[in-house]
């Protein structure tokens, strides 16, 4: 903050698709936090940056500002190198179940900070609190030592990082502002930079069950992304995966954390287990790693590093997982090959079913969630189960049903199945 | 109100470039008035429609909203026929205050509800309170009692009139959305709708000191404002009038009161005079009036009616006008003549002598002004006085200087005078 400015000077250079001076940012964003400038000044100027676009160097500054508005973990000096992964948001992907424990049983520290679900797909913390017992509250102090001692800890990124993030993230919510590239980037990179790890892939999901339905729009928010993690010293990549279809079969809270499960056991579905592995794979090139994830995934060390992570957090990785009350399956109504299955659809469902939330306060079930007992490219035949639609309020059924309507396709000769592209699209930075 | 709509849907709509339906911005602005929608979300929406644009329909929509806001004067039942001019805005622009006097002494009923100045363009009602005794505050019953009685009025229009377009105007003032045609328009128009003329001439200035520099865009607001007072039943023109130059010699508040009188006394500058005239042969028109204004101006008719004005509303037409305190030369550096004169350059000057203010809660100063004593193609000698600032605070002369550096260029050869264009410049409806 070493100069004052005027707040409808900066909305109108902006407006006028101007570009704003780092001073300029930093005293906008301060001041935002600070009270001094009103919500309306500030929603009028992310308006004008969203039709107007921010420059790189604007999202640069405005990303920088949003740190320092926080706390900044320090993780240096931890015996192993730091390392993590975000993701943009799937339906049915549970990879950051897998992924920090099979991080840490190959060598690395993984300071995973996360939020929580809205919309149609669903959050990291929500799927982990299905285990009885377990807690998504630590303190840095508990974070760094279990870092130390089990190499992996996914917890509540507190409110201490990157307030200016949240407090306008929640007036973008309310302003139609939320789906800009620039101001996506420096969201999600604002709080990973203040989180400390010195390491970071970015899984930028594409496709119609995605945040980004474009590859195009992808790949620029993927190097948008890219570009803040080197600018601020970090090793960071990306890699854009593909999100049509849901990942694995389980979308859900306790059923996804039961499938990961079977990923760290050495099973799981092929595209699951193909997603994870790939990430793993840059996340330990980025943190100077060798070794051969699928062998951690089949000797029992990743699992091993699981049951330490939960149990360090105050969950019993023995314990049986809730079971909904109600399975309701949608059966096929022809005989052939399943030849699509939207994933947009399906996150909407299980949403409608309890396993999301439309508002950050709502409450989300452990036990709500859709099965895809069927996926791409398999046989069924009239009548079968092609989903299981699971709940404990039957009165969600009817609802959750609706956005099914043409969600999936029979078809009766194999020719006519639509072919699926590759699940790793493209790899950034 | 006949539906309910969701706030942040409205914003991403006009977000897309898409409509607004008339249910839609009905909704939008009575929920605003009422509070039920935030400032931040309509600063969303206003930028937004300040980059994306309004459609004609929308705006039509809007501006019916804001007369809806609140209380419509009924004028029906006059015996005059009503006529009302508005004018964007110009520099030394005191026609106002001789055409309300001049068509109600040629048989019309001016109900003109008036605002202040903001910035470099003065306001009617702050250039009429430098009469002594004069007020500007009159209840509906005296305004439709004056109009009867004296065939004119100029006051204050009221809280009651188009209470949306205040708090929108406010919101629009913090947030640079002030200039957006589709915006202005309408703010301009629910006002002159409320006010419950029949008739109402726009005059639309178009150069360096009018809001609108370049004439298509001058045009366009014209023809928006037009389509507007049509579509609401009123018999609408407007004329576009040059503003490159100050209207007159006298810029200010007193002085420009001074300079009217002399208007109605059948004298003042030519250029005062032919703006009065062309503006005043419209209001006739529209006002189904036959008769010459230039004989109304010379035979003391429109002189009369404006004493009769002036006394109704509690002023002493024949008590002297304030003067101030301090009259600075600025001088001719060279021998020649004056090949341009800046309007806006002027106005700046006028405004921080005092005459103008920059918040709507500042006070004017009643004599502060320029006085233009050449104009262009007119010939001075070096060391005579091009223009004469007036302030009653000497602190102010400074600052008032540098707003006119380079305002006006003195020429040795009068083939290099630039050739000023026609000041009445295009007919609109």
């Amino acid at each position: 903050m070493t100069a004052r400015f005027d707040a409808v000077d900066l909305v109108r250079t902006k407006r006028d698709g101007g570009e704003l001076t780092q001073d300029q940012v930093e005293w906008f964003v301060d001041s935002y936090v600070a009270g001094a400038i009103p919500d309306e000044q500030v929603a009028a100027w992310l308006m004008a940056a969203y039709l107007r676009g921010l420059s790189p160097a604007e999202v640069t500054h405005f990303t920088r500002a949003m740190v320092a508005s926080g706390e900044v973990i320090d993780l240096s000096g931890l015996s192993r190198p730091t390392v993590d992964k975000h993701s943009t948001g799937g339906v049915g992907d549970k990879v950051s179940l897998v992924l920090a424990p099979l991080l840490a049983a190959m060598g690395a520290a993984v300071p995973q900070l996360s939020g929580r679900g809205l919309g149609h797909t669903g959050g990291t913390l929500d799927k982990l609190e299905a285990i009885p017992g377990w807690r998504s509250q630590l303190s840095p102090g508990e974070v760094r030592a279990q870092l130390e001692t089990v190499g992996c800890v996914i917890c509540a990124a507190g409110e201490s990082l990157a307030p200016a993030d949240r407090k306008l993230y929640a007036l973008r919510d309310i302003t139609a502002t939320v789906e800009s590239i620039g101001l996506i980037a420096s969201s999600i990179m604002s709080k990973k930079i203040a989180e400390g790890t010195s390491a970071l892939v970015l899984d930028v999901k594409v496709g119609s069950g995605a945040f980004m339905q474009e590859r195009s729009r992808a790949s620029e928010l993927a190097r948008a992304m890219v570009d803040l993690g080197v600018a601020a010293g970090m090793k960071v990549s990306a890699l854009l995966t593909a999100m049509d279809v849901p990942l694995g079969r389980a979308v859900g809270n306790a059923v996804e954390v039961s499938e990961a499960v079977d990923v760290l056991k050495g099973g799981g579905p092929a595209d699951l287990v193909e997603v994870t592995v790939a990430l793993a794979e840059v996340m330990l090139e980025l943190a100077g790693l060798a070794g051969d994830p699928r062998r951690a995934l089949g000797d029992g060390s990743a699992l091993a590093a699981w049951e330490a992570m939960v149990r360090a957090q105050g969950g019993d990785p023995a314990a049986p997982l809730p079971v909904a009350r109600v399975a309701e399956p949608v059966l096929a109504a022809s005989s052939g090959t399943l030849s699509h299955l939207d994933a947009r659809a399906v996150g909407v469902a299980a949403w409608r079913l309890g396993a999301g939330r439309s508002r950050k306060e709502d409450p989300v079930s452990a036990t709500a969630g859709v099965i895809c007992l069927v996926k791409p490219g398999e046989d069924v035949k009239i009548g079968e189960p092609v989903l299981e639609l699971r709940t404990d309020d039957p009165s969600r059924l009817a609802h959750a049903t609706d956005a099914l309507h043409g969600a999936f396709t029979i078809v009766a000769g194999a020719g006519e199945v639509r072919p699926t592209g590759p699940l790793i699209v493209e790899r950034v930075g």
